[in-house]
């Protein structure tokens, strides 16, 4: 089997949501495993780019209010935005932890946090809603707020998040497929392109 | 004939070059004409926005300078890049002078300024280059000169980036369909759906 796809995500953005369904649509008919890794933009964009997070920058960030929904519906993919503003740490931490012994089990989890945060509009923040969500799937509740105070687990996320900064990584949705990377919700046909013609 | 759809541009972005492409061959095959109109990014990105340039943005400068080539290939695009960063003052000028009285020619001169800067590696920043360029099209080149020390070109070029911004057009390539306005070489696909469609 081929490598898999290498997707960068971060739960606060909702073009990562776009590109998490998106990725693994395009993954199944193309005979590919996907392997979600954490990013965090609050370390990438705003401390190593020194960029603003696109809601704060002036007419980008109403642009990217009316193109999310936009470009959801172009997708086929549910989008329901809440209210409040995402805080991503502790779905990123569990996310970590979950991984370093289940990966399947990360993936469903990270998916299931993607859903409600930005299909229906549950805001995903605190610890209480991740332990909660993780509960739903079976996940040990105790453990898991454990696990998001665990020091091993915060460092073992920014070492993940700082060795994607070192790849290169900045946005998100990112992918790489056999060491080429894309970035963007929209290069979707291009990631395509590139591994039914094995690249150019 | 349907409205035609509204293409601005900065000589400055590859990106622009690619969407300049991108758009006509669209607006063909979906029998639109299309109206470009001028953007300076050094006043939208960098003074409205509050933005660095791509290319002095970390992580994000490198990975433009290897997108630009590799979609440019994806489109079926030239491109080859010049050594020197372009400077888009005096062509943009040109352009708004050219436009006023002939949108047909003014249209045929930015898209020849497009093809020396971006597919042949000309340094097309120079008033002399503007103007020679502009000769070879049949442009008085004296006329043209004297049309980029005109303050009433400059105005009119201020007031047209100024109604851009106005507008909430904030990058290049941008395209306004119907009042919808889409950002990027990467959504043709998207203005291509919402034409045919009608929008959603």
């Amino acid at each position: 089997m081929a490598a898999p796809i290498v997707f960068y995500f971060d739960f606060v953005s909702p073009y990562g949501y776009l590109g998490s369904v998106g990725i693994e649509r395009l993954a199944a008919t193309c005979g590919r495993s996907v392997e979600w890794r954490p990013i965090l933009l609050g370390i990438s964009v705003m401390k190593v780019m020194g960029l603003k997070p696109i809601a704060d920058t002036p007419l980008k960030g109403d642009y990217a209010q009316h193109d999310v929904p936009r470009s959801a519906q172009f997708m086929g993919i549910a989008f329901n935005r809440c209210s409040q503003p995402m805080q991503p740490l502790a779905a990123a931490r569990a996310f970590v932890w979950l991984n370093a012994g289940d990966p399947g089990l990360a993936k469903r989890f990270a998916q299931a946090i993607y859903q409600a945060q930005w299909a229906e509009a549950c805001d995903m923040s605190s610890a209480d809603a991740v332990a909660d969500l993780g509960a739903g799937l079976g996940i040990d509740r105790a453990a898991l707020l454990a696990a998001l105070q665990d020091d091993a687990v915060k460092d073992a996320l920014r070492n993940q998040v700082s060795a994607a900064i070192a790849a290169g990584v900045f946005g998100v949705p990112t992918f790489t497929v056999d060491g080429e990377m894309f970035w963007g919700a929209d290069r979707l046909a291009m990631v395509e392109a590139w591994i039914k013609t094995g690249g150019w």
